[in-house]
C-alpha cells in the first residue's frame, strides 16, 4: 500500500514536471507571438522610442551592409534612420522555437517596406528574446537582411578594384 | 527538530535546482562554443559533408540577398556554392546566451573570407544551436550578413526603377 502511494506520488510528480515544461513553452511562444505583432505594430506607427524599447539592454541588433550594433544609442540611430527613410514596415513571423525552461525564443519572419523614394525591399528576420528577471520579454538578438539580389557594381566602382 | 529538518530539506533542493540551472548554462556554453569550432574548422577544409552535418533536420538558413532556405537540399546548395566561390573563410563566436534549461543557444560572432577573384568579405552572423533528443547539440537557424556597404547601383540598374 506504502508502496503503490510512493509509486503514484512519484508518477504525479513527474508528469507535473513533463507538463509544466510543455506549459512553458506554449506560454513563452503566445507571450513573444503577441509582443513581436505588437512591436512591429510600433514600427509601422513610426514610434521611435516604443520601437527601441522591446530591446533588452544589453540587445545587439546585426543589420545588413554595416557593423552590429552594440550599445542603447547605435540601436536608436539604427531604427531612427530606417524609420526617417521608409513610408511603411512591418514584419510577420512565421517560426517561433522556446526553450524547455521557457526563458529564450527564436522568432524568423519576413519583413517588408517601402522606401521614401518609392523602392521596395523584402527580407527576412532572426529575432532572440529573453524573458527578463521581471518576466517581461525583450529581444537580445536582432538580425535581419533582404531577399533581393545585390545591385549591379557600376563601372566606376568595379575599376576601384 | 522535524521543521528545522524540513526547512533544510528544503532549502538544500532548492540549492541544488539553482546550481543545476548554472551547470545546465555552463557545459550548454562549453558545448557550442567547441562544435562551432569544429564547424569554422569544417568550412575552412572544404568539406561539405560534414559542414552541413552541423544542422538539425529542421534547420533555416537565412542568407543576404536570396530568399530562406529551409530544406536539405537548399542549405547544401548554399554551401556548395559558398565553399566553391571562396578560397579561404572562417568565424570566430564572441558572444554566447544560453536558456536556463540548456538545450538552445544563441550564438553572435564575426566572419572573414576571401573570393576566388580576390575580393574579401567580412560580416557578422547569429547561430541558435538546440540541444536534440540524443543530447547533441544542432544549428537549428543560422543567418549572416556582410558589414560591407552596399556596391553602388550601376547607371543601367537604376535606369530600370
Amino acid at each position: 500500500m506504502k508502496t503503490k502511494f510512493i509509486l503514484t506520488l512519484c508518477v504525479a510528480l513527474l508528469s507535473s514536471g513533463i507538463l509544466s515544461a510543455a506549459d512553458k513553452k506554449a506560454a513563452g511562444e503566445q507571450a513573444v507571438r503577441e509582443a513581436d505583432e505588437q512591436w512591429s505594430k510600433a514600427a509601422a506607427g513610426k514610434d521611435l522610442d516604443k520601437t527601441v524599447s522591446f530591446y533588452a539592454d544589453d540587445a545587439i541588433v546585426l543589420p545588413p551592409n554595416q557593423p552590429m550594433a552594440t550599445s542603447k544609442d547605435g540601436i536608436r540611430n539604427l531604427w531612427k534612420g530606417l524609420l526617417d527613410s521608409v513610408t511603411d514596415i512591418s514584419w510577420k513571423t512565421t517560426r517561433v522555437e522556446v526553450a524547455k525552461s521557457g526563458d529564450m525564443a527564436c522568432l524568423i519572419g519576413t519583413y517588408e517596406l517601402t522606401m521614401k523614394d518609392g523602392a521596395k525591399d523584402k527580407g527576412k528576420y532572426c529575432e532572440v528574446w529573453e524573458k527578463q528577471a521581471d518576466g517581461k520579454w525583450k529581444v537580445g538578438t536582432d538580425m535581419f537582411n533582404s531577399d533581393l539580389p545585390l545591385p549591379a557594381a557600376s563601372p566606376a566602382a568595379a575599376e576601384k578594384k
